[in-house]
């Protein structure tokens, strides 16, 4: 399939052209990178939502149950499993649930796991590309899930306009949640399991964290209680999501974190650039002599890096 | 104080001006940066080991009782502690172990704890900075301790030339060690504790992975039983680090290993420079245009990138 025809069935949300796109991403090779860059002034439409917490929160179920309640209002939603804690599992820990089977035949529901296959940057690059193409396929919410709360997880979460913190009574994760940082990241809080005991209190003391911690901020995250098993809770959630998008569009945080993903987007094919003059460079005779200059200090690094970019620019004017 | 001089004190081993040095790295600042580039071409005489393997095999034990058999042989040692899993710790989990205190007062030993402040990706840095400053220091034997077996540590694992994985009978480390992708990285193998019941089944579970594994390898990883608390079996220990380091001198490996971190710092430096054009170009009145233009799509990302590069190269001629 060649990359126009590819792009042009992403856009028609045809999911074997999206599955195709994603792996292509994945494999993060020329053709993914390339992918990734056409499709990038596509997108910018989609509400992208991150979803953390600890395990044992009933992150997959909330997940499930809030695709279903956006489903019912019309909306598309794609769907991203991210596990960055499994680097040698060489494979989706999260994805294939049997428990997303009913989402197979709908048209509306994409829903993909992604894991870590080379170094944790690469899952962080793979997850931007992933979530671009979902945004310019035209799903109206992506939603990016992922385990525990590590700095991966941070990183990726950095993706997302609006995250989401799951957090469950009894499980300490009123405490767990400022060791973690993620006080720091959360826009809404949802307890989850709220039918359970407990849940008022740990909503108390989320309410409490979040005072102490925020002065006089322009948003303070609501606090959201859920059954996800029960679908109850689910219409307080997706107000929580529309006021949280709604606010960053009106202070203009949505056009700055767009700003942002292009920022972005610029450094990935400035390092591109870089990685393949460097595999230029590997290629001339001088590459040995150049190491021998600076591994000696008869070279300056500093001064050898400047060399590689003037003979990358001089090149790209010479037509190589 | 100044470079030159914090330079000239870290090659006579004054542990104030290695303390100071590490933390100038560890902060990853333009001060830290120089240091390193300065230092590098010192480097390259030291021994640099890696020690990995699960919690509980007795890493530490045996980081020590390593320690004082090569003091005992007259050979300085300088060690990190790298602890990549704890982001949010905001500080050294393994360092300032009352077990090191004995070491304080000895000017032929260091010891560093380094954990992940930032990104991963930082720490790996560090991690690289801090090694290249204990081998310029003149430290005979650079250890690097890590926790684990994920992805992160296979990443500084990288930076040894000699990797030592410690396991230790009962915990079912022999089946770890294929699940954890651990006997690819392992020169040499320390079936630790073996004092203990199981130790020459594990130790014939290595050999026979291995032996799976490798087919006409040139270096057959050699496994050696220790009892650390009892300071048994150090002999063998230093006995297969030293081999395995004539190894690499013999077959060219050693060279080619100094030629990748050439490659590496060069790498590093690069990155600063792209990094520093990035941050020139923010502060123009035509970033907003161009961040506009890449959005919309009406310039690709390639396209911008290179622009930033040519005007990056551009500017240094024009004394920028």
């Amino acid at each position: 399939m060649h990359d126009q025809e590819l792009l042009e069935r992403i856009r028609r949300r045809e999911k074997r052209a999206i599955a195709r796109g994603l792996t292509w991403i994945e494999r993060d090779q020329e053709e993914g990178r390339r992918l990734v860059r056409s499709l990038f002034p596509l997108a910018g439409q989609a509400h992208i939502v991150g979803i953390t917490g600890a395990p044992g929160v009933g992150k997959s179920t909330l997940v499930n149950a809030l695709t279903m309640a956006l489903r019912k209002r019309g909306l598309t939603v794609g769907i991203l499993a991210v596990d960055p804690s499994s680097p040698f599992s060489g494979g989706a820990i999260l994805g294939d649930r049997i428990r997303m089977q009913e989402s197979v035949m709908d048209p509306g529901v994409f829903m993909r796991s992604l894991a870590s296959r080379g170094h944790l940057g690469g899952l962080s690059r793979a997850t931007f590309g992933a979530v671009t193409l979902l945004d310019a396929a035209g799903f109206d919410v992506v939603l990016i899930e992922t385990v525990g709360a590590g700095q991966s997880e941070v990183e990726i979460m950095q993706l997302a306009q609006s995250t989401m913190v799951v957090l469950a009574p009894g499980l300490g994760d009123d405490i767990q949640a400022i060791k973690a940082g993620i006080l720091e990241i959360g826009q809404i809080f949802v307890v989850n399991k709220a039918d359970r005991e407990g849940a008022d209190h740990t909503a108390r003391a989320i309410r409490g964290m979040l005072t102490l911690s925020l002065e006089h901020p322009d948003w303070f995250p609501p606090i959201v209680k859920t059954v996800a098993e029960g679908a109850q809770g689910l219409d307080e959630l997706i107000a929580a999501m529309t006021s949280h998008r709604s606010y960053l569009a009106a202070s203009g945080k949505l056009a700055s974190i767009r700003e942002g993903q292009t920022a972005h987007m610029l450094a990935l094919a400035l390092e591109d650039l870089v990685a393949k003059a460097v595999a230029g460079a590997r290629q001339t005779d001088e590459w040995n002599q150049l190491l021998q200059r600076v591994s000696s200090g008869d070279e300056d690094a500093v001064e050898a890096a400047w060399g590689i970019l003037e003979r990358m620019v001089r090149g790209r004017h010479h037509g190589a």
